[in-house]
């Protein structure tokens, strides 16, 4: 039997939704919150109240914005001859944070997998040949993840957008750095073997 | 320069401010609320806006309730001779888990501490006081934490109570369950060979 307060219960409750956060991390936030200025808990409520309704999908990439275009499509200062396809508005963070890319993006919104029934039409692949039709698109990187899922979705794309005659690349796979080849995966390895650069 | 759209963001800046969740994970939550249904990302503002207004303290014990009386000192089953007293509401969670106690509760709001100004008036020693002056308490159990401010404030509690002639004890302490005797610190080890029983 639980003894927290109802209004509480609910609070862990929804908290315990949230990945990572189990019943005794959902407990500690709620008491948490009891604990802090009550505008604080107030300012959380509606900053997540609005979250939904003031974020939609970027009409060109297809990434998180408050805009019909997301600032990175609307930044006049990146080249939009290169997108970059990833799965998910979080890799577009990751490539962001490098600071080593200049173009734009293309969220195709997931990966194809059979088992959870995603095919082509449940991904923004359609909308990507429409928009290497219509705009001067030159290179296509295929940015998505290096798994089973991933791995068939960058062939998939790549097979459609070849044709249209861009050149299609695939972010390099090989050792990560500060790693040691003694504890490196069979399949890191090889794939670093394979992919070896003159030096 | 963060590439998150504005209300993403918010999200994330309020996120932050809970204990244990940086901007990484606060990231990653704010993107999850994006791919879930709506209405449980509304659900979660709402429990959490709803919060501070349902939530106050229990006349009796001060614990978090809905009410003006929280379930336990409404629980008839529960002997209200008995008065367990904690520093916060989070202890008295953490007793009823051992289902080992079936009295009531008097929550202080903290501890004793110089350093942080908190002294007698700012804890709930009075109102524990005229608890005690007009009901039938026999015995008051001290469960305040077993660090400096919390033994300061056991020793403060029992001065004050102990002439009202009510059986003051304070929760053991020795080994923690599991333990072993090489790896336990010092202290804890010195309490144990102290209050060692009959065996």
């Amino acid at each position: 039997m639980s003894k927290l307060a109802a209004p509480l219960e609910r609070v862990v409750h929804e908290l315990t939704k949230l990945p990572g956060i189990g019943r005794k991390t959902a407990v500690r936030l709620a008491l948490h919150l009891m604990r802090v200025p009550a505008d604080e808990v107030d300012a959380l409520a509606r900053v997540l109240g609005e979250l939904r309704g003031a974020i939609r999908a970027c009409d060109e990439c297809f990434n998180l914005s408050e805009h019909p275009r997301c600032p990175i499509c609307s930044d006049g200062g990146r080249d939009a001859a290169s997108v970059c396809v990833v799965e998910d508005p979080i890799n577009v963070l990751a490539v962001e944070r490098t600071g080593a890319y200049r173009g734009v993006y293309h969220v195709l919104g997931g990966a194809l997998s059979p088992l959870r029934d995603v095919g082509p039409e449940q991904l923004r692949v359609r909308e990507l040949l429409e928009r290497i039709a219509r705009s001067s698109v030159r290179e296509v990187i295929l940015a998505t993840n290096p798994n089973v899922e991933g791995e068939a979705t960058a062939v998939y794309v790549s097979r459609i957008v070849r044709p249209l005659g861009v050149r299609v690349t695939r972010l390099a796979q090989g050792l990560p750095a500060g790693s040691e080849l003694e504890f490196t995966d069979d399949l890191t390895l090889r794939r670093a073997m394979e992919n070896r650069r003159e030096y």
